[in-house]
């Protein structure tokens, strides 16, 4: 599949921005939104999105838009940091089926990492909202 | 190692940022530098740095630079896409050691994939500076 495919507007994260699908939220502002990875690959696994770009990929984003995602990756990082204590973590943005994209909504990807603990394949297994949600309050009070 | 680790003048790209080590550079502006990775895991592997901000992790970035350093991302991808015509790309950004991070100075990965090609492994081994010259070159002429 190649990078240019058009919008969708029915994809997960649009219909997530438009309150037709349930979501574990960390942080909204006006222009942007961070909530939990329903198939996390580590505790704390988060993403964050534009609500109002309709980009597929990070090359059509908006430049002042990928600005305030960027600001809120880094708001949401530090909280993780905060709340969650990891040995590291890692910022990943895919573009395109093949860099392994599956919602074609520019996502950013906030994946906190363990010393020993290797991280989970994406899709792996569903989680649950119960212990998103544990996770979701500990961020968000670090905020 | 912690995420909490002070900012070390003589990591690798501080010495590429001063000249005291060779980069082949993609673009630079006032603020920003993208030069291809030594240790690429695909062809077109580069690496987008602030000059200026010394700062280890995204967290301590910023907000401002990492906006400048986040619009060079967009620009050097847009001209990798136009030059070498990947299926897809990622935006990679390690923090800490146990995430993966090995130069401790802020900075993201762009990383062309190709359909059935498998990424090699970062540092696995280092590329030919004329084999990076000729690619960099030809995302120049993209830009």
């Amino acid at each position: 599949m190649s990078l240019n495919i058009s919008y969708d507007d029915n994809n997960v994260f649009a219909r997530i921005i438009r309150g037709e699908l349930p979501k574990v939220a960390v942080f909204e502002d006006e222009h942007t939104l961070a909530f939990m990875d329903a198939f996390p690959q580590s505790e704390g696994h988060t993403l964050v999105i534009s609500k109002l770009a309709k980009a597929v990929n990070i090359t059509d984003l908006d430049p002042d838009e990928m600005c305030r995602i960027m600001r809120t990756v880094q708001t949401v990082s530090q909280a993780i940091v905060k709340a969650l204590n990891p040995d590291g973590f890692r910022i990943v943005q895919f573009n395109g089926e093949a860099a392994g994209q599956t919602v074609f909504h520019t996502h950013f990807h906030i994946i906190p990492v363990w010393e020993g603990q290797s991280l989970g394949r994406h899709g792996e297994g569903m989680a649950d909202t119960k212990d998103l949600e544990k996770i979701a309050e500990r961020i968000r009070n670090a905020l």
